[in-house]
């Protein structure tokens, strides 16, 4: 088993592992006798064995319905009143098992409830595993806006195992890569060189290439959330991707996945560099060549720029006027950058609505 | 104006002062021009001059009826909309005018709103301003469960301003010195010497004393939360006379103000620190005369201490089987015990009703 630490205010480690007996030993030894468990439908079925195996100590589980609908006040609400319930204390450990959206409805729970209890993170998706379990940032949507309410709350520990990949589907799998594309495209080239060469394997899941893309993506983030606990300057290169992504994300009434929007975001961003002068030609195409080899989407024609821009305007990391991007200015870097216009922006794009 | 640090995490500043000019200065000499005001519909009748005088950096006003009933969900989610209404970003600053509910709705909703906005805090009532506002706790009422759900958030800082304790209601006002009493009695026997010598001018409102316990309280709150930020240990000598406290307040249907609450849940709990062998009885008599000269009770003859007992053990700082007390062993200190069992705090206290 791997441990990454994390050195923030409340310091953790991210356990890495390739069995899954680990997290019963992690949990005997931290002596945690009493866990609620949150996890959806999907993931239960998936892991029933995993969870059926903790039963001992589980005075509570909340099975939450599949998806992003679930990231709602509603989720949050009934997940309240179950603590109550269980006469959830702070002793409690809520342990989140899931993607994203449990790991975010998780960690607002635990960070607002009796001023905020333990929580270990669980991540069973490649997209969890390798970036959101870790940072301690949480949310749900409101008001149509994504993650707009949420806390930053550190979990007590991170538990990674990646034979939980194996059971996902073809889909959420490559929406995963997306975010260890960006990990390598920003902020580290060795990583992205090593998913060049190691693509074939990569995507056949193939246990050696998955300790290592994890490990490596695991160690990059939080490496920069030691660095930027509360998402204040140097973590915002994580965005990449995510300015656009989220956008196309929301607009297409979530039909795109995460990933799917972002590895569009990427594409998209990558070019405004490109147009800037910032990139070169043949680093943009590199980056392309690897969202098609792993069947991830670039470009969606039916895009509206003009609606793209409203959202991100509204997004929750604007300050001044201009739009804010991270933006790739060499394979394994990026800067951050307020320098284009709106007009701009909707012009660079929608250069590219000729091409493809 | 007289200035306290308070060393957590993120540092900040408790400003003390005399002449109300001094928060206007405060926000020019921080450059702070975008604020968002949430206050009460008493306090902003009464400090109106105060309020419009801040008229060209607000972006926003939100006034709360007065009172507990709007420490609730329903509450938060209303000012979540006006805030995004108004547009509010990470560069507005949150400003709390009020007593404990505003300021433990708008921490909340600060903490919570794009995972954290910047909070001032501007206490104006005499409880808010030496204890609530300092610390960053906050929270609201849900299921029938007093701050159930919350979250510890520190402010940019705290600005107290004694002249807004002249226009207090005499309710208002003696409740405050619940807490100032409770400061002296667990913390500072200091302190509490002064307030018995000075008692008439205290009850008088006179500037000189005023300034004096709210600055004593003030630095007590402030290294407790030094040396406690999370109220894991040390600050829950702070809880003296609020775990009976909260529930007979609770139980009152919070017809009883939280200050007179307090005050009785000081007495009982004294006593039973008296009944096993702590206290001595003429420091509990000193206590008792003290609370009686303000005019806050010390004693409800109609209170239930089955029920009671039952709400204390639904209160989020339980974990062991008994109940959890900071109890006072001397004038000025208090020790944190589980010692005692249902059954012999309801045989105590049962031994009061005697007695009044």
């Amino acid at each position: 088993m791997d441990e990454i630490k994390v050195k923030v205010t409340k310091p953790y480690s991210v356990y890495i592992s390739n069995c899954s007996l680990d997290f019963q030993l992690l949990l005997e030894d931290k002596r945690i006798k009493n866990i609620f468990i949150i996890t959806d439908e999907n993931v239960y079925n998936n892991l029933k064995k995993f969870i059926d195996g903790l039963k001992e100590r589980t005075i509570g589980i909340k099975i939450l319905k599949p998806g992003e609908d679930s990231k709602s006040l509603d989720t949050i609400l009934s997940i309240y009143n179950e603590l109550l319930e269980a006469n959830v204390n702070r002793e409690t450990h809520i342990v989140a098992i899931g993607g994203g959206v449990v790991g975010d409805i998780s960690g607002f729970v635990a960070s607002t409830f009796m001023r905020g209890i333990n929580i270990i993170q669980v991540p069973t998706t490649l997209m969890a595993q390798c970036d959101s379990s870790i940072g301690g940032k949480n949310g749900f949507n409101y008001n149509g806006l994504k993650n707009v309410i949420g806390t930053f709350y550190q979990p007590k520990f991170v538990y990674i195992d990646i034979n939980f990949l194996k059971t996902l589907n073809e889909r959420e799998f490559r929406g995963g890569l997306s975010e260890i594309i960006k990990y390598g495209y920003v902020c580290d080239e060795n990583l992205f060189s090593y998913i060049l060469e190691n693509k074939f394997n990569i995507r056949e899941r193939k246990t050696d290439e998955l300790l290592y893309i994890i490990n490596k993506s695991a160690a990059i983030k939080g490496n920069i959330v030691e660095r930027d606990e509360l998402d204040l300057n140097l973590r915002q290169i994580l965005n990449f991707g995510h300015t656009i992504g989220h956008a196309i994300e929301s607009l297409s009434s979530f039909q795109l996945s995460h990933g799917e929007a972002v590895s569009i975001g990427m594409y998209l961003e990558a070019y405004l560099s490109f147009k800037i002068g910032c990139l070169k030609w043949e680093e943009l195409e590199i980056l392309r060549e690897l969202i098609e080899y792993f069947k991830l989407p670039y470009f969606n024609k039916n895009i509206n720029y003009g609606e793209i821009i409203d959202i991100m305007q509204k997004d929750k990391k604007k300050i001044s006027n201009n739009i804010k991007f991270a933006l790739p200015d060499k394979v394994g870097h990026a800067i951050i950058t307020t320098d284009m216009t709106n007009k701009q922006i909707i012009e660079y794009l929608n250069e590219l609505k000729g091409r493809f």
